[in-house]
């Protein structure tokens, strides 16, 4: 029955035989920017009805490690019992340089003057937190502890622009299971509002007006097709495309030079943003991607030095993770290197998949065993070991903390290959929205009644190489609530 | 009158007061698509009207030096008149190679199979040509000779996986005005055909029936809103975006690293694009540019070697500039240097706005004299020249022809500011179409009544890493013929 819809076709609401469903907001996904959504929606009044294509709540934020990107305003409370002040302004700006050369002002104006009161909101929901912190450059702990450095923070070129501190916020909870915690606890909260949950059902295709407004979804439950009425407005919270091969091909082709798995619950097949873009949504930064290569833990290795197939250094090894793979994946060759000495090897994690290419006495014998040019990795080494004394990394500013001269032997070369290891990824474009969630087209205008967010919308992250963690699920949380409310108060005009 | 309309959003049919204009097929746009598209129209029997917002032919088509992208079949005439012979299935798998990841095979074997008889239709069009070659690396050469080396046929990777052979066709011009040339004799011939062309009027939206499909185009002509049916379909052949910025910002950021000009007849304003979107079609690529960065003439510098402001070097330096470009945009820094001897050097042309920053007898001056960490840019000459002395390039694979040791004093190291020259470029990213134009929705259906082609389309031209000049004059009068003809037949069905 559902064959003639599809998410890239409005359905015009003559053509609705029947409403089968009806309220205030429609919310399509039962993500953390879904639930944040209903949470909000409902305790301004509005009636919400929530369809999810699975069977129970979660989707992909579910999987993640469950880190928002958290400050400002002097600080959370775990960031204080930690001494670090957090001025509004050094979070403000590098929210401003993680978005990239198109970082949107107003959004990361209103989440830098927000984030504090959204963490006790976060709280309020039941979501656990501890106060402590874990310091160094830690990798899905799961400790139960709080707050971790999750970005660039203390990398250049960031330290210098912003000053530094750790602002990622981990639910307490053991095992790499916070997201898990921060959703559990928002579908409580959805459940205690009374939100009409319709698990098993697949949102096929928006439905509009005679001027092109949104006022309802098809949707596909048990098999059959089934006609819901928006009456201030539907909020597409259905994730991102990382698992949709077509749209990955024409919007994001880089992930072809890395390995296959996308992060998700699931159900990220790009058909929200479609929803959107089959009424005139644009959709933008659709090339960028969250991508990691993981060459730590253990930490001891971003003391390391990273080199290309030809020799070369090409990036402050203490920048995040995310940021160190965009620049990998753009070099020339399939292969990177991490050199290290004696001093700081230790055995590589599983989850890095980087292993032992080459052991040596000598930088020289590492470079012919591998095959480099004579004098390539060699003479890199050189420059590099010659300022590390000095704490300095003339090339790349890294920061002194991660800098020590590669001298004690025997010396070792690790080795990825990008083709051959595991890089979850998830996509960071989607369609254009204001903070309230309203789609817009591509001159900037509202389409009425159409409302998203998370990652079906563009918001905070939109920068492959500023990316850090906990701020695609901060702005799921944070511009769910806004969209909620504003397609509430739709219904109430 | 025209404030209520956008190209963003479309006009439904049930508001058009009168039909202003009627005929089979419309075309927006006057450049080299457009042309092409009214000319196999109206050839096929249909009725054209063009509507063109400037007050003549040409658009950014005849800025360009009219080379098109041209072989395969065993050769064109110039081809074979100068020892080249050019088989069918080198031509295709160098289009592939050229269209990245995601090039679109049905378009590349169409295009393989039909350009000999492209070059034909161009010629009886009245288009000159010589049979004449041009060898080497020429930029613009503005002599009236035809065939031209205009990709990276002749590099790695390209050379190992296609046979090499230049495929650039310039027409018969002096000065840098082959595109004037070329859309002189289209034109001639659009004219020829009782086309109803129709300047200073702009394509303000479609108009969509109730199903949604495309039924005419709302203009604007003498600040007079009029309207425009459209019996078979409206052929979008109205540019790029290469003058919006917004759109830049949204889809294109990397060229915010650049200097500020987008190669356009000044009028690429995204409009075409955009009113693709408001019906739903799907805008893929419009991240990538053609970019240059024109480190040559004069050509023996081409034999030099390029470093970025690490000292490392990055690419073959004998890839086409556009190829070229990329490498040197993903760099970290914004400085890229072209090292040189006094073997090779010449003075730099103006148009490569590459300056001589230090001169010195040894390479270990110009680093010092330069700023460079000790050691970095010496190691790089050093294995540079270690290998140039057997007409090797372990690293980088750059072609013997165009290697030799960097040795005879002085040397000097020029530089280039990536903010200080002037890179034009334009935008490849566009409708996702069929090869007929048949615009397509993100699950890949034609929306009924909508065509695209010229850079309103993503077409050949796809990726800006594999660019080579003539692809994008090839896409625009290849497929925009294509266009016209499935616009004109479907009038007639």
């Amino acid at each position: 029955m559902s064959e003639s819809y599809s998410p890239s076709r409005p359905c015009p609401v003559k053509n609705v035989p029947q409403w089968d469903f009806e309220a205030d907001v429609l919310v399509v996904g039962f993500g953390a920017a879904g639930a944040s959504a209903a949470i909000d929606a409902a305790e301004t009044g509005a009636s919400v009805t929530l369809f999810e294509v699975a069977s129970g709540s979660g989707g992909t934020s579910a999987m993640a490690g469950g880190d928002i990107y958290l400050g400002g305003n002097g600080g959370t409370s775990a960031q204080r019992a930690n001494g670090f002040e957090d001025d509004t302004e050094d979070f403000f700006r590098y929210m401003m340089m993680a978005g990239g050369p198109d970082a949107d002002e107003e959004r990361v104006r209103l989440y830098a003057e927000g984030a504090l009161d959204h963490h006790e909101w976060l709280k309020k929901q039941g979501v656990p937190y501890r106060d402590t912190y874990i310091p160094g450059k830690p990798v899905m702990p799961g400790t139960g502890d709080c707050l971790i450095l999750s970005g660039s923070e203390f990398a250049w070129p960031f330290k210098d622009e912003a000053k530094p501190c750790p602002r990622g916020h981990l639910p307490e909870a053991t095992g790499e299971t916070g997201g898990f915690f921060l959703l559990d606890a928002l579908t409580k909260r959805v459940n205690s509002l009374g939100v009409d949950v319709q698990f098993d059902t697949r949102a096929l295709a928006l439905i509009t007006d005679e001027s092109g407004h949104v006022c309802g979804l098809v949707i596909e439950a048990n098999r059959e097709t089934r006609f819901a009425r928006a009456r201030g407005g539907v909020i597409l919270c259905a994730g991102g495309f990382a698992l949709n091969e077509e749209m990955l091909r024409q919007y994001a082709p880089i992930r072809k030079r890395l390995a296959d798995d996308g992060l998700s619950g699931g159900y990220d097949d790009g058909s929200g943003i479609r929803m959107g873009m089959s009424v005139g949504g644009a959709a933008i930064h659709m090339d960028e991607l969250f991508l990691t290569l993981p060459f730590y833990p253990p930490e001891s290795h971003v003391k390391g030095m990273l080199i290309n197939d030809k020799g070369s250094r090409f990036i402050n090894e203490d920048a995040y993770g995310g940021r160190v793979a965009h620049f990998i994946a753009s070099q020339i060759g399939e292969k990177f290197y991490l050199l290290v000495d004696d001093e700081i090897f230790e055995q590589p994690s599983e989850y890095s998949k980087i292993e032992i290419a080459s052991v040596g006495e000598t930088w020289e014998e590492i470079e012919a065993d591998l095959g480099f040019t004579r004098g390539t990795l060699v003479s890199s080494v050189e420059v590099y070991n010659r300022h590390a004394a000095d704490g300095e990394d003339p090339l790349f500013n890294k920061d002194a903390n991660w800098i020590k001269p590669l001298d004690t032997p025997p010396f070792a070369a690790l080795a990825c290959h990008l083709k051959e290891a595991y890089y979850p990824f998830f996509t960071l474009g989607g369609l254009s929205v204001r903070p309230t969630g309203e789609v817009l087209t591509t001159d900037g205008v509202p389409i009425p009644g159409l409302y998203a967010a998370g990652r079906t919308a563009c918001g905070l992250p939109r920068w492959g190489k500023g990316y850090s963690s906990g701020m695609s699920l901060g702005d799921c949380t944070f511009f769910g609530r806004m969209a909620g409310v504003a397609a509430s108060k739709r219904a109430n005009n």
